[in-house]
């Protein structure tokens, strides 16, 4: 349950070409504390309620519990969420023997791009592709959670 | 249907005799935001995660959804919760043709314990158990979630 995933920001569009898999996510937050963060979240055709805690110190691992829900559960969770629904695209791409998550931000994200990736421990060893920038681990101001009160296009 | 409840203290543990049914209550919020309440609960050896939004203005509706989840998920999700999570045992003790549903309180509510009667009507007439305290329905120190927020142990 408790996962190790680090994060990056994405220097070019090259990774659309090869990414296996592309999916429309929509999600919002029941709750954004970052101590008990609640996600609604429809990806596709399916529905997810997904429960995450606060991250270690070294921001590697974050307790998650994720439920499956229908789609129909999930726009109605949808609608009692708070304000800042986030609408991105999910790409999935090979890298060695390990998967990106990259995920490009439409709405008021627009213009964010970011990679994670999922490990199976620290030591865990990953290979480093071109479009792969600066790591942005642990940086609360990237979570979901957080792009949904403040997102990208008010940071500067 | 309107529901008639009444509240009493209870005397003394004589009720635990008689007993035919005892279950460990644990229940915690993740969120406790009437507009999206968010509430963890452990009820014998089954997990409920459960979603209520605004009540309608009338108060007969109420958006819910619920999950049935695992005991295990269901106390890892707890370790999160806000805190003043309620802990108790509730027994199920048959009264005439009533039952008595009576909730003994652990943790921060230890030596509180609750009776409640559910009555067809105002006029419903009930026997009264010798273990039965003075009532307090609608008193509403006595509400679960605000024993989550001033547990039995301040109240002096």
């Amino acid at each position: 349950m408790v996962e190790i995933e680090r994060k990056f920001l994405v220097k070019s569009l090259d990774f659309k070409d090869i990414a296996f898999k592309k999916t429309r996510i929509i999600q919002g937050f029941l709750n954004t504390d970052k101590a008990r963060t609640v996600r609604v979240r429809i990806r596709g055709e399916q529905g997810f309620l997904t429960v995450k805690g606060l991250s270690s110190k070294d921001g590697l691992e974050r307790f998650e519990l994720e439920k499956e829900i229908t789609k129909a559960e999930a726009e109605s969770l949808l609608k009692i969420c708070e304000k800042g629904v986030i609408d991105k695209i999910r790409y999935e791409v090979l890298s060695g023997n390990h998967t990106f998550e990259i995920d490009e931000f439409f709405g008021d994200n627009q213009g964010l791009i970011v990679a994670e990736i999922e490990l199976q421990s620290k030591e865990d060893i990953f290979e480093t592709p071109e479009w792969l920038g600066k790591e942005i681990t642990g940086e609360i101001k990237y979570y979901n959670s957080q792009l949904s009160k403040y997102p990208f296009k008010l940071w500067k």
